[in-house]
């Protein structure tokens, strides 16, 4: 079938309207009707051919929410008029320790929700910028929370469980010290995923002009990083500390804050290395410097019940699908609280 | 009381003879007549003022093994006449976290072997180039080998421990496969204690002639690091690396041998910076670098007791005290296998 989709054909051209075709839904499979998408940092990457091997026509958009629109003839855990979610992956090998271990996302045949491989047309995968999608039911999530926050729980899907992954992983909890580094889509969910998990959160900013919203979010302590007094005074503090920035910085800062086997992880790749970690930074006091990418699915599916129970949400501005080219910009300049989030409904204008 | 040692009055000065004083054993205090002492690398780098901080006259030797000779009154746990080891520490504050957890090695207040702060006269510790050393009980191992293999065993309380200690916290053992990078002093220790537990080892050498050696000492397989196809065909295979190479290289190599959820442990560290990890190979698969600094008392008991059960020493070249400079020149050229360890009953000479 043709449904209406947001994309665009080459790297230097902007998004734009276009018809794209999903699949019918096979046995397995779960068609939805796309609410709400959220915009990652991913999406605008990967559209402006940013990372190596775009393939176009490019639709963006995995933090996916929306409705059971038709289920396959064995499809078990999902029916019509669900709400449920669709995150950065549509389909793994099903097959391999990763994936018996419920880590799909670390499966060397994780297919992503845009630019993978598939058989369907055109050959690769097409996100959520779009009216509809067809996934293998294990890729889709239920979401209990009200629908009245149905928008703001998209993020979840990708801001959301990027930063819970590391924090339930590493142990965030009671008595628990943890960093979130960067206040932006992913730690502002770390911020609050962190403050309900029962942890004592410290954010850390290089903008004095966010501690007042970075304690809002649950800080218990801001601290600016360009403070050299402010960074001292937690020497030896922390836990575990959920990095988010993906530009290139100075890590020995934050792996000197980390107690011993305290564990700095990084969720953002840097297009450019980070300067070299300083070596006895780490075997000083037994420290780690760790990578995590997204989650698994029943981790996922953890996280949102765990986000609907709690009353958790992100903190979105919605705006229409023709906006998403101004919206990649203000992200650009780091305007935005905290998440852009499409409204499907509009693809349609 | 006065003893004779081997030290260096500056760090352009060769190592030479000299009489140092022993304070009078204390309450809690082992003297030890030293029979034994390894050569470290960190002799090396510490005397010659390599690193930072070196007091003179500076006396080395922190893989110390011999007999008690005296005890002080409140002494419970070694007599006269006992086996002991001593290894990097004499002493740490007693009253921290790590100290409690048995970590005195990340002790803020750890007391190295040689240069470190003390009352004692010169007002910095003097190490096991020397007849006697006195030490605070705590930090005094017992030594359950057969004194014929006295000699070997001094490399483990420091080239052992310092192995031991990553694999242990990092559960080598059966059914994992374990890496050891660089086999040298320590590599050497890391290949024995590894087979030892019970884990799969992999050894990794710039060089093939190094091959047998490796496969003599416990090891597995065997890789030639510079070999792609070989690494390759290693992708992803690997549990835990233990990493003993000090001298800056491509980490992404080894990174890249893990499994989803691998550690590679640093216990050495570089002059200058490692080029810059990739962050990406981290993030993948959920991977981390990890540094790791000899080990506590208690481990190192237990590493002890568990190489007297399993017969496992250090293979080692005796010199005579006053060969210490030229075994230095041969260390520095890879010449050893794998250490040199002091006679001490050449001091005298």
């Amino acid at each position: 079938m043709t449904v209406k989709a947001y994309g665009a054909h080459s790297g230097d051209q902007p998004l734009e309207s276009m018809d794209i075709t999903r699949r019918a839904p096979g046995p397995h499979d779960v068609q939805i009707d796309i609410a709400f998408c959220g915009v990652c940092h991913s999406d605008l990457h990967q559209v402006r051919g940013e990372w190596a091997g775009t393939m176009y026509p490019c639709v963006p958009g995995h933090e996916i929410v929306g409705r059971v629109a038709a289920v396959g003839a064995h499809v078990s855990s999902h029916r019509v008029g669900d709400l449920v979610g669709v995150g950065c992956m549509v389909d793994s090998c099903k097959g391999c320790a990763e994936c018996e271990d419920g880590l799909e996302n670390y499966c060397d045949g994780m297919v992503g929700t845009y630019n993978g491989v598939t058989d369907d047309a055109p050959g690769h995968t097409l996100g959520g910028y779009s009216e509809q999608i067809v996934v293998h039911e294990r890729f889709v999530l239920r979401v209990s929370h009200p629908e009245a926050q149905l928008a703001s729980v998209a993020p979840l899907l990708c801001a959301g469980i990027t930063t819970w992954s590391p924090l339930r992983h590493w142990g965030a909890g009671p008595g628990k010290r943890v960093g979130i580094v960067g206040i932006g889509g992913l730690g502002h969910m770390g911020i609050k995923l962190a403050r309900a998990m029962g942890a004592h959160v410290v954010a850390f900013t290089t903008s004095e002009s966010k501690r007042r919203a970075a304690e809002a979010l649950g800080a218990h302590e801001v601290v600016v990083s360009t403070d050299p007094e402010a960074m001292a005074a937690r020497a030896k503090s922390l836990d575990l500390i959920v990095n988010t920035v993906a530009a290139p910085h100075n890590l020995d800062a934050f792996t000197s804050l980390l107690k011993r086997d305290g564990t700095m992880v990084l969720v953002g790749a840097p297009a450019s290395p980070h300067p070299s970690p300083e070596v006895f930074n780490l075997i000083g006091k037994r420290r780690s410097i760790a990578g995590s990418m997204i989650g698994g699915i029943p981790e996922t599916q953890e996280m949102l019940d765990f986000c609907a129970e709690h009353g958790i949400v992100a903190d979105i501005e919605m705006i229409r699908a023709d906006d998403i080219n101004a919206a990649y910009e203000r992200m650009l300049e780091g305007d935005v609280k905290y998440r852009f989030v499409i409204d499907n409904a509009t693809l349609a204008a």
